[in-house]
């Protein structure tokens, strides 16, 4: 990049939002994976209008943009690579613009992390349900651009069940909006629906239009213990025919209680083969009394070894308190760990977790799983030790094979992180060639510079 | 067209599966509007590899083709205007595939009656929720050509919230698999999102596979009648806000009531300005009637004069019945009736009434108004006389007025029943000339030579 773009970029949205030092810039050089990319420049945007004109200058001198929030993706989507250019953090555009209490709606800028968001609409009653793990750091804009789930969407669905409308800055400068204030819309084609998980490959989010529901007010929390992870399949499919629906759904495997336990101290069974974590909530007491009751009796009947009710909230929080400290809790074991988010059909979890096993057995790395069991979507942590190259290797050749199993049992890559960086080589095994090619023709539709966010999603060309 | 195609088409597919005498074309040349449009052939095809040959034979003559179920749509997208061309009915393809009783999913051919999908996986105890009220004589194709929604849809979302996967064929002759059996999927751009919806002018949907969920065992059903449709609006967002999610929650206002009435003299006050129709249900007995009388509560401190709990499923029925009847009741008013389907946010649904009000005492002529209130989604029909020519001109003049008014208050055109070729010329008004131009660069990216159901959703470019 030469310098007269960095003029131009200081010209046209301020010195105060524009970084270029090589301090600054390594700072925007990752996100939540091992992947690494230096941008160029990183221009931090206040308005919509200065993403436009970013934009504009990106295209005519045909910069890549690589659009970021908070840098917390497990995907390599937001890092620089393989093309450098321009980084486009939107966290100064941070702020909720407005509270629609009659219809349920806010709208807020992209920059806006996900859980202030969260805790801005429960203070009027309402709630705003999806809920990645990485709420308390991620961006609603990341949110909308890997169309993130998380424990709770089970019941409530994911990122885009929420999108109702957006602003987006298109390939060439010009400002879109979609939608609007209403829960139904045929208009023409669904671009909310396009736009919401393209990972910033089609268009730059600014402002989120969302849809909230009513707080739930009271929830009630179970954990049930197996000697088999049969046997929790079961149990998972089993509530959700009894007519069930539980906010969360959750499965721990053996090796991820053990870590858990090891770390925290909650007299956790670590002996069990598999535990779910069943939430249920709304805003009946006695309702949801009655369906964690009911979930608890089905535990049973399918084999539970135990099942123990949240007798206050406290016990509750600290059974959401060991599910969220898996992830650090697994560096007690290894130093290193790649997280995948294969989404499988739920009668292949049984199936597609011996696969895991067999894949960890095979190379002597252990693997941790743990997930949101109720929508088959797990979370296959691979252990290891960056610093030993061997384990390097193995750790990258595992990850394939845990694609492979995922899609051998009628799965797919990913359910919530996205395809980024990481899973572009493993797309055409799961979608084929002729998805590819349409996908292809859209992104060349909307973007004919391949300036937006190039070389995510779709594996290169001459790539076999 | 020339004979040479329709000899082709009979040598490619098979002299059953085409009409061609003009007593046949007059069948398929209507659907449920005043359109009217003759195809040059009808094709039924009784495999996706069939509609694959005859999209490959209308790719190379450059044919249109205009994809169709039961034609029972409300915005003319099944009828071969203006273009003429190949009608390519799926009613034939009406096989249920496969019902995958763990993963709660079915996969069925597109001509498969929306009813007959639901009796069938009803007797396995789950449920497919959208209901159009077309649900008897549309097709699933159908429906997720219109993304087609329902009472039901307030509480389990449209259809396009079932599609997990598609068969299409596109533009070219080539078949596409989108999707599989997993619920979370966020492995490259939303096709699933992209298609549904898209009216048959991205591709020839010829399989569907469906999610379904638990079937509810218990529903409570209650009128509330209401001296004042403000008040009947403001319950809506009440209950809402309370966190009861009805599975319906349907007004009818003063016109629409004494059409019943009149019809089938069940006893319902006509002097009320405005009926809701009220129904939870779940799994749980309790719990459904708890939030029926949540919702009762509700509708008393909100003004209503009476609210009715049905005791029975006789009396749930005659609630519903009523509901039904709307539509033929109308004609006992007036011969016709223009139904439109606006969606506007909940809020503005006192205002948009009032609006619809002044455009029906402007021309002179009754405006019925029911629909599904919980969704903001509207169905006001215009009821005249299409033998007088002063009455169509009006119907048609009122219709844009009906458009405006929506658009006025921050909502939109359709919610159910797609754009087709009835609401071309108000697209751009809705959605803006940019939004048009990006779709219309998807629609081209897919269909290059404009063969897939061309003239639909769009209006003509010279077009104001």
């Amino acid at each position: 990049m030469n310098s007269q773009l960095i003029d131009r970029l200081l010209k046209t949205i301020g010195k105060a939002n524009v970084l270029y030092s090589p301090e600054d810039l390594a700072v925007y050089s990752y996100d939540g994976t091992f992947a690494e990319g230096h941008p160029d420049v990183v221009v931090l945007p206040e308005t919509t209008e200065q993403v436009s004109q970013v934009v504009r200058l990106a295209a005519e001198t045909r910069t890549p943009i690589v659009p970021r929030g908070m840098g917390s993706g497990l995907a390599a989507g937001s890092v620089a690579l393989p093309t450098g250019g321009i980084i486009l953090c939107l966290t100064r555009m941070n702020h909720i613009l407005e509270i629609d209490k009659e219809n349920a709606t806010v709208r807020v800028e992209a920059g806006v992390i996900t859980a202030d968001l969260q805790s801005a609409v429960e203070k009027l009653n309402f709630f705003y349900p999806p809920d990645p793990s990485s709420q308390r750091h991620s961006t609603i804009g990341g949110n909308v651009a890997c169309n993130a789930g998380g424990p709770r969407c089970l019941k409530y669905g994911v990122t885009g069940d929420y999108v109702l409308g957006l602003t987006v800055v298109l390939a060439d400068g010009q400002i879109l909006r979609t939608g609007q204030k209403t829960i139904k819309d045929v208009t023409g084609y669904d671009l909310n629906g396009l736009f919401t998980g393209s990972e910033g490959t089609l268009c730059l989010v600014t402002e989120v239009l969302l849809r909230l529901v009513a707080k739930p007010r009271f929830a009630k929390t179970a954990l049930a213990e197996y000697d088999s992870l049969v046997d929790a399949s079961r149990t998972v499919n089993a509530i959700l025919t009894a007519g069930i629906v539980p906010a969360s759904l959750e499965l721990m495997d053996q090796t991820a209680i053990a870590c858990i336990e090891e770390a925290m101290h909650m007299g956790l069974q670590t002996d069990v083969a598999a535990s779910l974590i069943i939430e249920t909530d709304g805003t009946d007491e006695q309702t949801v009394l009655r369906e964690i009751e009911a979930a608890a009796r089905i535990c049973q009947e399918n084999g539970a070894r135990s099942v123990k009710m949240a007798r206050n909230e406290a016990e509750r929080g600290n059974l959401w308190k060991a599910r969220r400290s898996i992830s650090p809790a697994l560096a007690r074991l290894a130093p290193n760990k790649m997280g995948e988010d294969i989404t499988v059909p739920r009668s292949a979890i049984p199936e597609v977790v011996q696969r895991l096993r067999t894949i960890s057995t095979n190379h002597g790395l252990p693997i941790a799983i743990f997930g949101h069991a109720g929508d088959g979507n797990l979370h296959p942590n691979i252990l290891f030790d960056k610093r030993q190259p061997d384990q390097w290797e193995k750790a990258e050749k595992m990850v394939g094979e845990v694609f492979a199993a995922s899609l051998a049992v009628g799965g797919t890559l990913s359910g919530e992180h996205g395809v980024g960086v990481m899973k572009r080589p493993y797309l055409e095994g799961a979608l084929g060639p002729l998805s590819i090619e349409i996908q292809r023709k859209i992104k060349q539709a909307l973007d004919p510079l391949n300036i937006l966010n190039p070389g995510k999603i779709f594996p290169d060309k001459a790539q076999p």
